[in-house]
């Protein structure tokens, strides 16, 4: 109940944990680090991957599945990625009672496995580009976890391409990146920032990653997702090659990208509040419930049932792609109802009771505004279809306000040392480059560079500014930084 | 391409392999045992996710994500579970750069895991039914593996329920016994015997379990799905207890039940022929293929084209659900495209050349029964959607009819043999439900009973005819018998 959740004011990163944990989302499992996640969270979650999925799809990629396992040896053949991930590989030694030969590391990414497969597959450039996608669960095992932020096993997409030159692969990734970019606006209401990691940032094996940024309720960054321009690096370990139109064999070119469960997070620190979880109707499992009021056994309940049947099907065969149900559960209480559906983000709470119902009517509460409205009942389904949509661009629109309010110009070190200090959001401003002020902002500052942004001429804007940390004015560009997840 | 296919006579088993690697459904990987599901396999195995989904759905049952690893203590409270599945466990004993306090096992099966979550949110028969199903990744180490027959690590949906009772656990595995069974039928045109395991091939932690069994075109028997009712044997392991009605508290009843990828291999081996593939239109990515057929550079050609683009746009537009593609590809040869689309099991394959175009019409070629129709352009969209429709439907009339012509009663222990050494098919038959009998078709005749039908009065039918194992006449069930994978 509403009354579990700990103000947003109060401790915000409690609040995040009571909201997950009392709207069902997810619950911690007997396994360090790795939760369940529960009916109302995997249905969210559903939603994404059938979004996703097809906008993934409209890029003409296909999906597949690779093994869980990958040899240990694999991991190691390219240098950087091993040195990545190594600290965070589970390994199956055993198995089969016996030991193994060669331990077996549970995919924490699947570059390396696939490229074994591609390098099997790809003879000629008739087979490019090849564009692989997959649905699944990787390992890395942190040492500090919160439910979907970051746990030890996470759901994700990991999509994997092949391209006979590099500048079409780099063109992939960044196809991509508007891709999540959309599906983030469009289907979770989260608006984002996109850009270019810096290269302590970028995914190891890779030669460039780009990003997409929210800004959560905290005014904290969350990474929502990223893609990598991996040039030839893992062609070259696993021998990717092809023979081309000009009679030369020649190593393909590379993308990967992914997102994963830690979107529902950022889904819930983005729109949700202190009543509990509010969900942009197009990742809604359930859009309306309608409570039907009445003492239990009266024939003026008797009524109010038949009516909220009767208004539900109404709804959906107004609308198809609405899913109403009644909750016609007379031993709990209708106020308890009212609690229950605005904890589990229901969009659209409709209330059926005999007094309203005398005059044809019924209460329409909207889970985003909490505003209640009294309509004839004939006029509920059409209400209902344009309170949804409304609801959807209202969410976006809200979240965006939140973000410009809170993204702010520096134009020297006092100015962004002051606005991390108030932890006022996001700071944008020039940038030398150099490797010292990215760690000044991170020692002194608890903030790290987000991305370069990519929403305009991005290199080049922030030629003429001082470098907001050490004050330079060589080769700046644009970035942003923020205290983040 | 199709001349890569040993014909089924000659080498059933090679004929398999041949027809799942050369349509691309799956390939072998670099791990033991684990294979790669290709696109063309991943796409049959996203229909089938899909079909049963909804009808699992239909019986009020949730999706949920409980974690890949299960603390190895977990496995040994439910001792016959344990011992069942010991010899198949891969064990992480490594994570994280450090040796792991408590081994975690990668599930082979998630009734453990999953209890103990039951176990802390039931708290009273309120809480009752609880029903959820996962689909995910499961491993169990398997000495020898055949492509989606029997593989290391497989994907699966796993369904697991809680009851207040152990008559509505046991229902509710018949429930989902019927869900597979007309999901098989209906989706997979792959019609299934349906009954009990006899104890010896009984889950291990079930007091019973209840299988489809599918007959392959070698006429061995295919176990296809199985439900267990698992009493409250794990219950009492986990103590997941819920307050009752009466004030008492109880242990809770429950039903678990599974299908897998394994499904693959049974639709290949039930449908597809010497050609390659053949899918039932319901599982079917690509309904439709287009064949523009003409000289390259002529100007026939150019009107074949766009005729062919017509024609898929006029099939679309006639039915939603149906997928067209046009094969434009002029660099390879029109005859080379019709073995293709044979051998990844295309449904329908539309050839349209000039002179046909001359006449306003085309050629329809039924992948299932060959059959070449000349039709009129505009007659086809109407065509295409009745042809999918009657091929569902044939291809499995004619497994049935295979299954039913191969399906013998015996009533002696010599016919028994003769027809198990005649690899004759499944064999029907009375059994008197003794161990030595059992033991005995399995070491003289190679065969298992494969279940003890439900499909009329089962266990009284087959009373009064002697054991076809031992002659005896006492207690006698109905059984049935064959090879099997």
């Amino acid at each position: 109940m509403a009354e579990k959740i700990t103000p947003r004011e109060t401790d915000f990163s409690q609040w995040y944990l009571d909201v997950v944990l009392n709207a069902r989302l997810a619950d911690y499992s007997p396994v360090k680090g790795c939760m369940v996640i529960r009916p109302n969270g995997y249905s969210i979650w559903e939603k994404i991957r059938d979004s996703l999925d097809r906008r993934i799809r409209a890029t003409g990629t296909r999906n597949a599945y690779f093994p869980l396992f990958i040899p240990e040896s694999f991991l190691s053949r390219e240098a950087e990625h091993v040195e990545g991930f190594a600290p965070e590989l589970a390994v199956v030694t055993q198995a089969g009672g016996k030991e193994l030969e060669e331990r077996l590391v549970v995919r924490p990414t699947s570059e390396t496995i696939i490229n074994s497969m591609f390098s099997k597959w790809i003879q000629s450039y008739r087979d490019l580009p090849l564009k692989l996608n997959q649905w699944a669960n990787v390992v890395r095992w942190e040492m500090r976890t919160r439910l979907f932020l970051r746990t030890t096993e996470f759901l994700w997409q990991e999509g994997h391409t092949c391209h006979a030159t590099p500048e079409e692969a780099e063109q992939m990734s960044r196809e991509i990146l508007d891709v999540y970019r959309n599906f983030c606006e469009e289907t979770l209401a989260m608006p984002v920032y996109w850009g270019l990691k810096t290269d302590s940032e970028r995914f190891a094996g890779a030669v460039r990653t780009y990003c997409i940024e929210g800004m959560m309720q905290d005014r904290k960054a969350l990474q929502a997702g990223t893609t990598h321009f991996l040039g030839d690096n893992f062609a070259k370990a696993f021998e990717t090659k092809f023979l081309d139109s000009d009679g030369k064999e020649k190593l393909v070119h590379q993308s990967s990208w992914g997102v994963s469960t830690r979107l529902i997070g950022g889904l819930v620190m983005t729109h949700s509040d202190d009543k509990g979880l509010v969900l942009p109707p197009s990742v809604a499992e359930t859009h309306v419930v309608i409570i039907p009021i009445g003492k239990k056994g009266s024939p003026e309940l008797e009524s109010v049932l038949i009516a909220s049947e009767k208004l539900a099907e109404a709804i959906r065969s107004s609308n198809a792609s609405v899913c109403v149900q009644v909750d016609a559960d007379m031993t709990k209480q209708a106020g308890w109802k009212f609690h229950e559906v605005e904890l589990i983000g229901i969009p659209l709470r409709i209330e059926v009771g005999p007094r309203d119902l005398d005059k044809n009517q019924a209460v329409v509460a909207r889970r985003d505004t909490g505003k209640k409205e009294f309509l004839p009942l004939e006029k509920i389904p059409a209400f209902v279809t344009e309170a949804l949509g409304l609801m959807q661009k209202n969410l976006l629109d809200k979240a965006k306000k939140f973000r410009d309010e809170n993204t702010h110009r520096a134009g020297s070190y006092e100015e962004f040392k002051k606005l991390m200090a108030d932890n006022a959001g996001f700071v944008e401003g020039a940038w030398c480059q150099g490797k010292e002020c990215e760690e000044k902002a991170k020692t002194e500052n608890k903030s790290t560079i987000r991305c370069l942004p990519l929403d305009s001429a991005w290199n080049k804007i922030a030629e003429k500014d001082p470098c907001i940390l050490c004050g330079a004015q060589k080769e700046n560009v644009r970035a942003i930084m923020a205290k983040s997840y």
